[in-house]
């Protein structure tokens, strides 16, 4: 009977059944890592390494909270233990101090979370459902922000911000490489990119583009003389006429296949000759990183179920032939731009 | 740069990185098993090795579903990938084949999932602030069963009988050994026990002790002139004289330490000399398989949101401090009974 039962431990089948348990109780998990961070108690055994009675009395906890949530979290390899002393892990302390980490976790809690348990209905419907949790019937997250609760709206800039401002200087040394005559940059949202180009080049003409919505917030806080806005919505209305530099920095993952070969049909055919376009993404299929890779699939699924039911973080390959439809031809590729893998695509 | 990169690659930190996004987006993860299932998607690559294309095709899903789930199954090891074609791997598989993987799963889906998103609340309360986002303001869970939308009181039996009916013959043996005069079942639930010693001693006298609600459910399908039956609470009512032996199966953990030692009391105050006492647990640190203390710890968190804001599976060493704070001593332990390492405690 022991023998067997040893035997059978060893065996891939029973790394499986241990490895399947953990998706079994994921949310569980995640519930765990919350709630420790909200009663300060990862915070407090990253600094000090602590018996069970002393996180009770530091963290003002009852004995079940410390017991069960320390039974988890060791289970899990949140925390590691020494005879009777608990201490955060390597892999709990990246919820403290690694930025990207904390901002993933605060955007599947606030953001994902309830809304996610509606993914099926969204793949079903290619709608975002889970948002309809939160904002009743609208068609996507982007112009639902403003009615999102507080903490939701926070997590999500954070997120987004995160991402998006990291690559802006390495960029725009590789855009004006060219001297372009001006940058239109699609998808400008609340105008960080802009106010980049117009410090990095105090001659260079920047053109913000978006929808109208958007164009309006921006305009509240931005103005100089060398920049224009454009406000369109990219799926439907034309284009001005595209010379110089076109930027789109984590744009086309907000779109589905069918619609991101659309906006650039409708950049080709808006083009001037000698018009370079630059695409931001972090490719799927480019991560050096495991956990990279990890993040990017499954942001997909946000878009899903909370943005807006159809659209996902692309590969490098598909992107390409996304772009080889619209009409557009690879002139460069840039590998390993910001700190994430993003890649700079220049197209003609 | 590419060399810092591929150094940093293979240290413990960014090791430690991917495995806190696995957290991080871990309620994404879950939801993508669910859809996959939903869809039939791990079933069809489960007998066939597909290519995308033929899950599109075979599964009746978008072309967007297909590559989005499989992208985020891939990265997760769920399913495995040989050239262009996709497979369920061993991870995968014990979601369709496992039965405790899938009973686990649903559970925490149906049972699980949203209430968790109270799990800090829960633990500041000592309350199951949880349920009552399903049943208003119920104490626990274990009154509120008829309450509970189909699904989710689905998964729920499921998930109690799979854990609770598997040792009874086991046990009975053992039990029997001493030949007693008859048994008390504390916590009879359904009834299912009962049966069972019934069948096993056609002489033996079975008395079954629960809440007077659901011995009146089970008076309408059990009778026996060798069955007794007593409806009261445990932590309340005086308990008959005991003698023979006392069973308690999975009962113990339902109820907080303090709770715990004032049933043993109450037990050990109404035992007649050579009554015996028999506590059946899967105790999370005697379990051989990773999985299994896995399952355990996250149970404590469902009956933390979910059942009734302070009970856990307990340790054996717990266990056996709280009957010896009753005044029980224990006489043998019986070990890995059982699919799923349980020990029964012989206490007096």
């Amino acid at each position: 009977m022991k023998y067997r039962r040893i035997k059978r431990h060893v065996s891939p089948h029973i790394k499986a059944l241990a490895d399947a348990q953990k998706i079994a109780f994921a949310p569980l998990t995640f519930q765990a890592v919350a709630t420790m961070l909200k009663f300060g108690i990862l915070e407090f055994l990253d600094e000090n390494s602590s018996t069970v009675e002393q996180v009770i009395e530091n963290c003002g906890v009852s004995k079940y909270t410390a017991e069960t949530l320390l039974e988890v979290a060791y289970t899990c390899g949140i925390v590691v233990k020494t005879e009777n002393r608990y201490s955060t892990s390597l892999v709990g302390a990246a919820f403290l101090h690694n930025e990207m980490t904390r901002v993933n976790f605060n955007f599947t809690n606030d953001v994902c979370y309830l809304g996610a348990s509606e993914l099926a209905n969204s793949f079903e419907k290619a709608e975002p459902v889970g948002l309809r949790k939160f904002v009743g019937d609208y068609e996507t997250i982007y112009n639902a922000l403003h009615l999102l609760p507080k903490s939701m709206q926070k997590s999500w800039f954070e997120f987004d911000h995160f991402y998006s401002d990291r690559c802006f200087e390495e960029v725009l040394k590789i855009i004006c490489e060219n001297s372009p005559s001006q940058i239109f940059d699609i998808g400008g949202n609340t105008g960080k990119f802009e106010c980049a180009c117009l410090e990095f080049d105090k001659k260079l003409k920047v053109n913000m583009i978006d929808l109208p919505e958007n164009i309006e917030e921006a305009k509240k806080h931005l103005k100089n003389e060398r920049l224009n806005f454009f406000g369109l919505n990219i799926l439907k209305d034309n284009l001005p006429e595209l010379s110089g530099a076109v930027f789109m920095s984590q744009f086309l993952d907000c779109f589905s296949e069918e619609q991101v070969v659309t906006i650039l049909s409708n950049v080709k055919n808006s083009m001037q000759d000698g018009t370079k376009v630059f695409i931001l993404e972090p490719f799927t299929d480019k991560q050096l990183f495991d956990g990279a890779t990890y993040s990017l699939v499954h942001i997909s699924l946000y878009f899903t179920c909370m943005a807006n039911g159809n659209s996902k973080m692309y590969s490098e390959k598909r992107m390409i032939e996304m772009a080889h439809k619209a009409g557009l031809k690879i002139h460069k590729k840039h590998e390993n731009i910001g700190v994430h893998d993003y890649t700079l695509l220049e197209l003609c």
